[in-house]
């Protein structure tokens, strides 16, 4: 059946952040990021287009959306139509395997699986850099899910140029994300709204942008060199710049709850003890923590004793899009 | 007695920090800043110097201390006795009226009591412009203690041009500063070292001292105007400014613990609903409300309520630095 595909897509996370936009309509970034996809979390979306529909019918984890509440993912079907030239409805089915106490961004995997599924159905045949732009229009950070294991993603001049490349692949580097379930209350500040307002009242966000520029250029000389402390140290100081902001922002806001502190303060004790471990952060209360092979279970037993053994997940490097069908 | 003096400082709470030095020796800083003395946090502090001792004798809340333990005292009272040329040594006896618990830097009035009952004892008649600059050798903050209500510290361009003078006395405005007392484990950064590390690993430490000479000019204006709101968010502002000098510092490090994170959202929570109340936190866990006394009782019993009765002190604007004999 040609109208049908079926795909999934890994969250990844941001070891240099992406934390505000030049152009919100076509989410174009202020800088370039870097991340990692992660093995763990993903999105499952199939999309049919009907002809015999007249609207789309979007089915998240088995509960039909309403109109209202799949408007972001009508909307991002209206891009890939009109990119196709059709006018068709669809049914659209998504499961998400991302935990929302993760703190992970379901809406990278979920609008990269999106694309890549919708955009197979509707007869488009695009490349990874075309989905990654696709991808990019329903959620900054999905740019970034399209490719495995270390992906770049190139602010551009425009549209046509930012897009994600791979930097090395999930198989390139043997390393661990611990991923910490805190409870999770709703989010008061979006990171869309965080973005917004770290970029328009922060005074420290010129000099931002221009460290993030020199962190990518190091980050990717450490993943390289397979250099474990150089790319843990520059993620963690990355992650803690970008919470500054927050705090610098009028009104001043922040992230953090009880469990970031403790989380912080446990990977900086480990590290002092000679465990190299680093954290990195989002926008939201949850702390991923950054470790290689050797080091996993000593870190991973002192998370589970502190958090509770069913609250640590432990990730690795993941792959891109896959079509399921 | 002409060579014994004793004398009461308070504490100051800056409402445009101190954050680094230019010249550590001098205790010269990178920016000017502007405090609040407060009336219920004092040090007592007198010196007598006696021809017959061989050694300076210190006791700090009835507690004699060792050589080592007084060395920054002693260090003091060399600075007091070259600048009298004199070099007997003293019986110093200091009495400290300000809650560890508080957060509030003892050493600010510590310094401030000590400089004027030394100087005063050693037959040195300083003017509050000379005291501030004997303090600032103690203890930076303490340059800032000679003066009551509203007192701004000139970072000048060397030694004899950074001091401080009163922007607006104690009585010129009715205002509360509450204290939250938490429990404070010992500081893992002091205030000397954050400032350090902020300073010379931050990158937006640059725009730090840029916005810092922006707020003072502010401020200022905000007192001229009696505008509470203005100087809460200025003070408010600045402080989170100043931590995420912290959080973008190399190590990364954080002076919040949970009970802050507490305390910030209650005073968010006070202001959407209406009342206007703002905070300030230093080098440590313990948050500041500063707010008018219309406003005081409604936020004095959500303090109570979410701290404890026993550990909220409420404090106001004041006096400079007294001679007790």
């Amino acid at each position: 059946m040609n109208n049908y595909a079926k795909a999934r897509a890994h969250t990844n996370i941001a070891l240099v952040k992406y934390w505000g936009k030049r152009n919100s309509a076509l989410k174009l970034p202020t800088t370039s990021s870097l991340s990692l996809t992660l093995d763990q979390f993903y999105t499952d979306t199939s999309v049919q287009f009907n002809e015999t529909l007249t609207n789309d019918q979007v089915t998240f984890n088995e509960r039909r959306l309403d109109e209202q509440s799949a408007r972001r993912i009508t909307d991002f079907l209206d891009l890939v139509r009109n990119q196709a030239g059709i006018t068709t409805k669809a049914v659209v089915q998504t499961t998400n395997n991302v935990p929302t106490a993760a703190g992970l961004a379901s809406s990278a995997s979920g609008f990269a699986a999106l694309a890549a599924a919708a955009s197979k159905a509707s007869g488009l045949r695009l490349n990874h850099r075309e989905l990654s732009r696709l991808a990019r229009r329903g959620s900054g950070s999905a740019t970034r899910s399209i490719d495995g294991g270390f992906v770049e993603w190139h602010k551009g001049i425009g549209d046509r140029t930012s897009f994600a490349t791979q930097v090395a692949p999930a198989d390139y580097w043997d390393l661990n994300i611990i991923a910490i379930l805190v409870n999770q209350q709703p989010k008061k500040m979006s990171s869309s709204e965080g973005m917004q307002l770290s970029q328009t009242t922060s005074p420290y966000y010129h000099e931002w942008e221009k460290l993030c520029q020199r962190d990518l250029k190091k980050l990717k000389i450490a993943i390289k060199n397979h250099n474990f402390n150089d790319l843990g140290t520059i993620a963690e100081e990355n992650a803690m710049r970008m919470h500054a902001l927050t705090l610098s922002a009028t009104p001043d806001f922040c992230y953090f709850d009880a469990d970031s502190l403790k989380a912080m303060r446990i990977v900086h004790q480990l590290r002092e003890s000679g465990i190299p471990c680093y954290f990195t952060m989002d926008a939201g209360p949850n702390v991923k923590v950054l470790v290689e092979p050797e080091h996993r279970e000593s870190v991973v037993s002192t998370l589970q004793t502190a958090f509770g053994p069913d609250n640590i997940i432990v990730a690795a490097p993941g792959p891109g899009v896959q079509y399921l069908t």
